[in-house]
């Protein structure tokens, strides 16, 4: 063993749970607590391993794992962005990166550059894992708002098209998902929860 | 795609979400909020992922993530079972095999079994990857105790003797980790958070 390698990894270990105090706009299943990254990360993990056959193309289970594990982490130094938010931008920004680089830069030289990768690469949404582990993020939160008479879409005012779109990033992923999804946006109409 | 199997998998994936209410009794890293269990799974998938090199033998990462990401499922309908109460059995209960049965049971039937055989390998500890596994979930509240003032040890009054027993357990994952382990232990003697 080399201690300098796992006392770099305890560091690391350490630093990430701060991830527990990172809350997010969406509330938990039938609830009016905030959840927050870790929970997040967490549930979206179980659901990659037990949707994962649902994928349209093969996919690495264990890569979209580390994926959706990790996908938050940046958020320690750059923060939650809102889904819905309009005036800020989405994308792999700047200070994402520096964050990525200071946080996942605590490991061990092979491992800090293996999950930099691994994040940009979810990131970038392009590969068949990123694209399954996207539609996880994207699946979760619609159905916790279905579970919430509407949740962050009636508390922030956010309309059937704006949804629609986001969400339209399951289908990347997966059709049978996608489909799945696209009924629970279209009954949300119906029951009122959701405004076109 | 199967639509029932689909609809039984996302009932799953709802109740789940119970784990996030199911408070620890070790606290976070340097704070005095207790930690939950979707916290504490998330922290130990992470650490499972990048302590992996340290394991004595050869593991199936993924089947490791699978463990510790269901282990505390089972306490949704069984409780948490604090590692150092004198009254309580931790060993594989009635309770909790009821709980894995219905829990996991709400997955298409061989997900089902598959999520029942895993937590039962865990359980078991006996298998490379369960060993690891249980070294990860001893390890995480060690770190926590020692960044905490001696955290649960102080609050419980927990002596050296019974720490290091429950600790021990590390040793049958990696030696290299037990070495680590028991240094921090032994400098908690020192430092006075752990008493003789």
């Amino acid at each position: 063993m080399n201690t300098k390698d796992l006392l770099d990894q305890i560091a690391f270990i350490k630093e990430i749970d701060k991830v527990k105090y990172i809350q997010r706009k969406t509330k938990l299943f039938n609830s009016d607590r905030c959840e927050n990254d870790a929970e997040h990360s967490w549930h979206l993990a179980l659901m990659a391993i037990v949707l994962a056959e649902h994928s349209d193309e093969p996919i690495d289970v264990l890569k979209v794992v580390k994926m959706v594990l990790i996908h938050d982490i940046v958020e320690i130094d750059a923060g939650d962005v809102f889904m819905y938010d309009t005036l800020k931008n989405h994308l792999n920004t700047d200070e994402e990166r520096l964050a990525a680089a200071r946080i996942f830069g605590l490991l061990p030289k092979k491992q800090a550059e293996e999950f930099i990768s691994i994040w940009e690469e979810f990131e970038a949404g392009e590969t068949n894992e990123a694209k399954f582990a996207k539609s996880m993020d994207r699946l979760e939160p619609l159905l916790q708002n279905t579970s919430n008479n509407g949740g962050t879409w009636r508390e922030f005012d956010v309309k059937y098209d704006k949804v629609y779109e986001k969400k339209s990033v399951i289908k990347n992923g997966s059709k049978s998902l996608w489909n799945y999804a696209e009924g629970l946006i279209n009954d949300s109409v119906e029951k009122g929860i959701l405004k076109k």
